[in-house]
């Protein structure tokens, strides 16, 4: 099987070159979508779902491209995982958390397209035709240059700020329901001393001050344990802090966007 | 075959861990993507859709994820269906109507997941898998408690109302060209008297109360017989009642957004 | 295998409607989605898209539908291809570069579907039954009435403006990164003069008249040859003139819609 993850968007003529591709090469093999809405450049968050995604299916040929170093002097790469699949991507960070999640055996930095290939669009040209060579049975070797995987880049990714009754993380993703995942997970919740049923306020803050507006939420389960249209605060199915509203967009009512930070502190009326 | 129907967005994790989690179970099973843009929690429009679109492949196993209340109690249900295939997702309303189109042989509530089980995605860790395992063959009654299949929750569906030339009914779907989709059919359209050629308003309006703005419109069978940008009212491709504009959006001309109705009247120079 | 391309939305229920039905009459046959997010009824990036994308897989079944004038009097078509694989769509000028770019070796008009089929759907019910039955290895011939080949309808495609360090084109895309792709090639740019390295600037011009805000550019071969955030004008994967930005939106930056053009000229300090 081989997957897909990118940031060209679903249902764009990208993502169907890369299908055409693949099913050039290996008609009859399985692909699956994994992903194709992350943000234009979102390495950070493509890293984090490719590592969340890719051990449900170990053996398969994972395939990411979020990639705005296209053209330039990043390394091209392609990695054997112990079990047996492999990552092919750039090596802008993307694909170091998957190889870390599930063990990296070996790694090459692909040979460079021909010359003349355009040098705006490896997905298609470079990348999606070594994972066809990947899921063709070839050797990892033939594709490139040894290197080791341990070298393999990892996206930056900020301890969150955290201290009793306060917990300062950046947003890390927004999905279509308003939800704000936050880089903090169940140990930086406990951390903060925040447990399920507290009542607590969360505020976007910007470069570590946090804003005005501050927002009161209760720490729950699910969604349901929350009033309608109130604000919560969970573990998320991933394992991380969300900011969530029952019934509602928790993006909306804080005019969150990515690239900020939320900060969740005790409640005190104001 | 398996077919997914969610609100998660095309191109979104959620969708790919759904294939994800189907692929590992049941790998080369054939599995199509029926919708995944049913807004934010419409059940209402996604058990239509369901409804819909089930039919063309009586016997698949039909997996249907648009659960605004994930964790809380309401009920998680696999049915089998006459024609041998079956529907499965939370019984909120979202099975109803394509049980009652396919005919319901038995029910049964799922097993709760795992103690421990993220209660935020049940698509992915409790309805993903009963229906690879309803795919691979396993029987109904394995996957959980029996109960009867006439206690399958329904979405709340309105009559539209309507008396000699006029008629009113809610926006139930807004499509990318911006066609308004009325939860009405042909023999509404006939009981308001209006017939092909009639020249007629619409209007968005609120709370039963037709808006000040009123759009001339020509009840047609195709787009093109109205008028290059012309605005028309026809029976759609479902059987519902639509509003269109011939090259042109309805949605955006009438300031239409779902959740609201729209009153379709003679017309008469104001 | 047969192919998608429309302009009706990746997870849209349309889509899934089309799959359904190659599916229920074609299992197990493999489908490939090149593109559904086509701007609605853009027939000129619709059949742009399919030339670029359908000799990849020359001997696959080629399902486009961007029909905005479903149900009136364009012909409906499907065009046996040199190299063994179909094109199936409405001929308003959807196949034609296609048809030109594979070879066409027949062709025929579809016969009309059966009296009380709804005429706003002719995806669901006349091109992909007429898709899945040449899959299956029906004979173009039994499918219509054949017509020449040559008769196929092209999109309108305007030559570019070019004059020596002056070169006007519409956008004829604009993709989720904001990168303009203009209706102009690698000669165009060369007859204006154009060569790496060269400072330029672009503007949107309406009606053929270049704006008032000029954006600084640099003629480039990739992405990364531009400074962080800088404009850049090059020739895209396609082989298309294309504008972008470094890291951001050229589309955003210059506030470039579809449907307006571009104009390149040597940079002179204002």
């Amino acid at each position: 099987m081989i997957t897909l993850l990118t940031d060209f968007g679903a249902g764009s003529e990208y993502v169907g070159a890369l299908h055409l591709v693949l099913a050039a090469s290996c008609p009859g093999r399985e692909r699956i979508d994994l992903a194709h809405d992350i943000p234009p450049g979102d390495v950070r968050l493509g890293a984090l779902t490719l590592a969340r995604l890719a051990p449900l299916l170990p053996a398969a040929v994972h395939l990411a491209v979020v990639d705005p170093g296209v053209g330039g002097d990043r390394r091209a790469a392609a990695v054997a995982l112990v079990g047996g699949g492999a990552l092919v991507g750039p090596d802008n960070g993307l694909l170091g958390p998957a190889a870390l999640a599930l063990g990296a055996a070996e790694a090459v930095a692909l040979h460079p397209p021909a010359p003349g290939t355009p040098a705006t669009f490896h997905g298609r040209d470079l990348f999606a035709p070594a994972a066809a060579r990947l899921a063709a049975g070839e050797r990892l070797g033939d594709l490139g240059v040894p290197f080791d995987p341990a070298e393999l880049l990892a996206p930056d990714l900020p301890d969150p700020r955290v201290a009793a009754g306060e917990l300062t993380a950046p947003i890390v993703a927004i999905d279509r329901f308003g939800n704000l995942q936050l880089l903090a997970g169940r140990a930086d919740l406990d951390a903060a001393g925040f447990t399920a049923g507290d009542r607590i306020h969360a505020a976007v803050s910007h470069h570590g001050v946090a804003g005005d507006r501050r927002h009161p939420a209760t720490v729950c389960r699910a969604f349901t344990d929350a009033a309608h249209k109130g604000m919560l605060v969970h573990i998320d199915s991933h394992g991380m802090v969300a900011v969530a509203v029952n019934g509602g967009s928790a993006a909306q009512r804080m005019g969150a966007t990515a690239g900020q930070a939320v900060t969740l502190g005790r409640w005190t009326p104001s």
